[in-house]
């Protein structure tokens, strides 16, 4: 068996194991269909703090200090952390883990980022290089309208395709073994541009970059979307899983029976308004932590593709006109 | 010999080997006391693009593709990108490389990202996750003053504590063989606030961090500056040099003679104008490229240790009061 596995996937021969998970999320995630799921549901959008980034630190804080203390007194202390968020300069995460005093890898692959985490955290436990490592991220509603769109009180109209920012934080705690999900292959996703404009319709924009990372996936490991419980993308939405299906389908994948999008679960888009569903790094981190999971532990999923994507933008290059490139790294979870 | 060294350390058994570097700067740069050791000096600012964000993914994109011409037909194909970039959401990074169709991890550790990368790629390649992997960073002066400081035309007045944000990319290309450099060890680096709130003295955000991550790096391999030829960290400047001096001998350490920064290596700061010296992503990237690495390729400097310095600021954090925390990764680079 080997590591290096087709033209950019990895199998993990010691997969590393998923210890613990942590969830924290915001208000109107905890009145959504997963609200019951979560390990704590934060009525205070601004978490007692000064500002929306400030919140946001302090959700990612939370999680880490739960990841860990979940994880129990038998895991060895976390030496490393994998953490990013929406923001520029990633300043939730910066902020948000500075006390816990553990040497930090800042990643950003916009939602997809948890993704990015996990495949690293994961690289860095089978390479023997740390017993323990955390992966996690945030997003919070409040500082990502702030950071990409309009003030909130200006009260912009928001199209049919928008999404919904994700308020919430997801940690995870690895380690060579321990819990009941393992993390046994990666395909790390490159960045995939059709040169969508629509900054309002990023499950578009993204949906490209995880057709590509899914049928690289099967390709490279020689599988079927059936050989999969379940394939679950971060944040398309309904309007990004509808180009999914058609994009995939043109390459040969039938993806419709086995696709789930945790932008589509952690909302109901009617009755909460959400349009198209939830996004940002927090959205399939939390869905992961809360739904995914567990699901996986209890053996009711042996096996899953689990593929956050992001859409990579920037206030800078969107009103530079530039397009919305997208990417998407997938991870294969399985019950153990 | 392990693997895991102290608290924070990584010794790579197989040291993966730096088998090829490439530097582009601008013209600033090309007219410094290294000018004649970078491999290509663009004299246009603007690389024929139309903002200095494009300009700065071009500049990306002809450091990674120079460095996979100067590793040769013989090392194999790069599978994986590690980069990053200081603007928000990555932009130069995302829109350069998008043409190299390989997957990407983005990064972000604002100025030290290229000990992230070169760290994160010496896990992959030691690990046995890729056979060629790419290490590169980048940053533009014009770029980066848009994203964090004033117009250009608005010249406003430095302080001497400021430093000049260099132009230019480099980029490496790591393997298992080949090249007369490697990585050997790593000191990934924590989040360290002194509380230092003037974004025009990054020097004095850095160099807290800088200590914290040179001295542990000493403390987990049981060694002394002198078992170094060099000490050099990223962009702390005169300034930050200063207050690095001083901390470390607090702490018991005397880097005075063996310390060297590439913000002061890259500019004549007197004649050039720079203040306190040169900054950002592609600094230390560039000057290891075409300066540090070669002393070592011939052996000039038999060890060094290579600590890029980050100040983990954005305009959002800054406007909102918040101080600057810093934080700085070690890589201990060998001849062989």
């Amino acid at each position: 068996m080997e590591t290096i596995v087709g033209k950019q996937s990895i199998q993990f021969q010691k997969a590393p194991h998923i210890v613990s998970a942590a969830s924290i999320v915001g208000k109107k995630e905890g009145e959504g269909p997963l609200g019951k799921l979560f390990d704590r549901v934060e009525e205070d959008p601004m978490l007692g703090q000064d500002t929306w980034e400030e919140a946001e630190s302090a959700l990612q804080k939370q999680a880490a200090m739960l990841a860990v203390e979940k994880a129990g007194p038998g895991c060895s202390p976390v030496r490393y952390l994998f953490a990013g968020d929406l923001l520029g300069q990633l300043i939730a995460t910066s902020f948000g883990l500075m006390d816990l005093q553990i040497p930090l890898f800042g990643l950003y692959g916009a939602c997809s980022t948890i993704g990015e985490a996990l495949m690293l955290a994961a690289m860095t436990v089978q390479g023997g290089y740390s017993e323990s490592v955390m992966a996690l991220t945030s997003s919070h509603f409040g500082s990502a309208e702030k950071q990409f769109r309009f003030p909130l009180e200006y009260g912009g109209q928001r199209p049919l395709a928008a999404t919904w920012t994700v308020t919430g934080s997801g940690a995870f705690v690895l380690a060579p073994t321990g819990g009941k999900a393992r993390i046994s292959g990666a395909t790390p996703g490159k960045v995939v541009d059709y040169g969508v404009k629509d900054s309002l319709n990023m499950g578009a924009c993204m949906a490209p970059a995880a057709c590509d990372t899914i049928c690289s996936h099967l390709e490279d490991f020689g599988r079927k979307p059936s050989d999969y419980d379940a394939v679950i993308t971060g944040d398309l939405g309904s309007v990004g899983q509808a180009i999914l299906i058609d994009l995939a389908r043109e390459r040969g994948y039938d993806l419709s029976g086995r696709h789930l999008d945790c932008g589509m679960l952690i909302y109901d888009a009617q009755a909460q308004d959400t349009h198209a569903g939830g996004s940002g790094c927090g959205c399939s981190a939390v869905t992961l932590a809360a739904h995914i999971l567990p699901k996986i532990e209890a053996g009711q999923w042996k096996r899953v593709l689990f593929v956050p994507t992001g859409a990579l933008l920037s206030t800078v290059s969107f009103n530079e006109g530039q397009s919305v490139p997208g990417i998407a790294h997938a991870l294969v979870i399985e019950h153990c």
